[in-house]
């Protein structure tokens, strides 16, 4: 590795990249704002002996990791409920300097949260399920089992509420609009306003940052909230706002089979392809009216 | 769960769904085609013993599943050559019946892929290396410390060949226009002839799945090759490029700070942004003439 490129790896943030800009066929330098995207690893400590162990490493835009941690953690199924969490900090590295890119966990009591990942044989989709074949009926059931679906509705919201959230996104999208790399997740409440909004590299961590923040505030479930997504909607991001009770996603693309599915089964309203004044609800549609 | 969500959660693949369609004030009742995901588990037979592990499960779209599992064992390091592949097979499931979900890897000889697994401590980003603190510095030195950096650049291509690379794309692109739920990606040689295209809920599956097919076929490593990815481009999808041998990777979105700090450690070149006639070079600009 030669010296140009040590530098370009500081562990300094870097945020700008120098670039090629080719405009038909001829060439200019220039400087680029890039989208930061680094490696955080979430470590348990186990309440007792106090030894470390680490849970995973997330690829994730930096910002917003207490949050992160903790809406991972959660949605994960390895902390059922705010009170099983002591306390959220950064750790510390192998050369004994704090690390901003490792959170580590303490749980209260006795509880082992790196037994409990073990014993889950915790994955990024509950365990592979034994007792049964391995297809998306299957999947959807195993999260079924584990995640109570959501009450009928009470929780209805006007069309119009949904066609005004995009606007909302965008408006306060801060770090797209400069790099183009970011997906965003924001919270609503019932009456369409913003509470919350995240971006990040990864589109699932946008969407544990927001129910973490929603966990370490101890506002879980979600009922009467409304997530919306930039992007695509997969079962994985559907799994997610079910261990958040959320009621009703929305997405500006395109649903899945499988987000489909579970979000029917489970009780989850999908809108998606929310685009201007038309939207596409694939799910418990009784909880969107005309009025 | 009653028996309308029962029928949905069918076996048999569901690719369309019903759909309310809100248009202003108005709706209509419609059905609507989705993109199929679906679990993938990835298992690794004992050569001697003819057990069989659990190593992954993938939620992918189905189709191509022998590229994918190769593609995966490779980029993930479980593989290190085609020679060390015995056979890809689908499993049979806890009921006894062969299931399009599960698809067995049995390795040559004395190599154990479930030993190999654990000995790497297996994550979707190598392992966490207990030697050095946890950053992107470190992330990129220990990808490269696996992962051979490429030699340096006797494959240039003219930027107009890269102009041209996206409508091929499109044009080739089956299911995203019925669904607009898919991430694709696409082999191109150093003529700009696409190769191979393949479409994915998972964009990583669809770079897993090129690279399988090069990995089942002995064509890697694919140096005079460039790919090309519908969307952003983040780190792990150059460590699938690295793996691959693939000399430029080209984006019709942006890339992330990680992806240029191992694209420009590694060799490789990143041109994103790619859209009508311009395109911005990141790293290894050398690669690319205005002739």
């Amino acid at each position: 590795m030669n010296r140009a490129i040590r530098s370009r790896l500081d562990p300094n943030r870097q945020v700008t990249s120098p670039v090629v800009r080719w405009l038909s066929g001829d060439s200019t330098t220039s400087v680029d704002e890039l989208v930061v995207e680094e490696p955080l690893e979430v470590r348990a400590q186990a309440a007792r002996s106090g030894e470390e162990a680490s849970l995973a490493v997330i690829m994730r835009t930096p910002g917003h990791d207490e949050e992160l941690a903790a809406g991972f953690l959660y949605t994960e199924g390895l902390l059922a409920h705010r009170s099983e969490l002591a306390s959220l900090r950064t750790g510390i590295d192998v050369d004994g300097l704090p690390s901003e890119n490792i959170m580590v966990a303490t749980s209260t009591g006795d509880i082992d949260l790196v037994k409990r990942a073990q014993e889950t044989g915790y994955t990024r989709l509950f365990a592979v399920n034994s007792s049964c074949g391995i297809c998306g009926k299957n999947t959807v059931a195993a999260a079924c089992s584990v995640l109570p679906p959501l009450s009928s509705s009470d929780f209805i919201v006007p069309v119009r509420l949904l066609y005004a959230l995009p606007d909302q996104l965008r408006e306060r999208q801060e770090v797209f609009a400069s790099t183009g790399g970011l997906h965003a997740a924001a919270l609503f409440d019932d009456h369409g306003a913003l509470l919350g909004l995240r971006e990040d590299v990864g589109r699932h961590n946008a969407v544990d940052k927001l129910i973490g923040r929603a966990l370490l505030d101890g506002e879980l479930p979600l009922r009467r909230r409304i997530l919306l997504v930039s992007g695509r909607l997969s079962f994985e991001i559907v799994l997610k706002a079910l261990a958040a009770g959320i009621s009703i996603i929305a997405a500006v693309s395109a649903p899945s089979s499988l987000a489909v599915d579970l979000a029917g089964a489970s009780g989850i309203t999908i809108a998606a392809f929310l685009r201007g004044d038309h939207v596409n609800i694939y799910t418990h549609p009784e909880r969107v009216s005309g009025e």
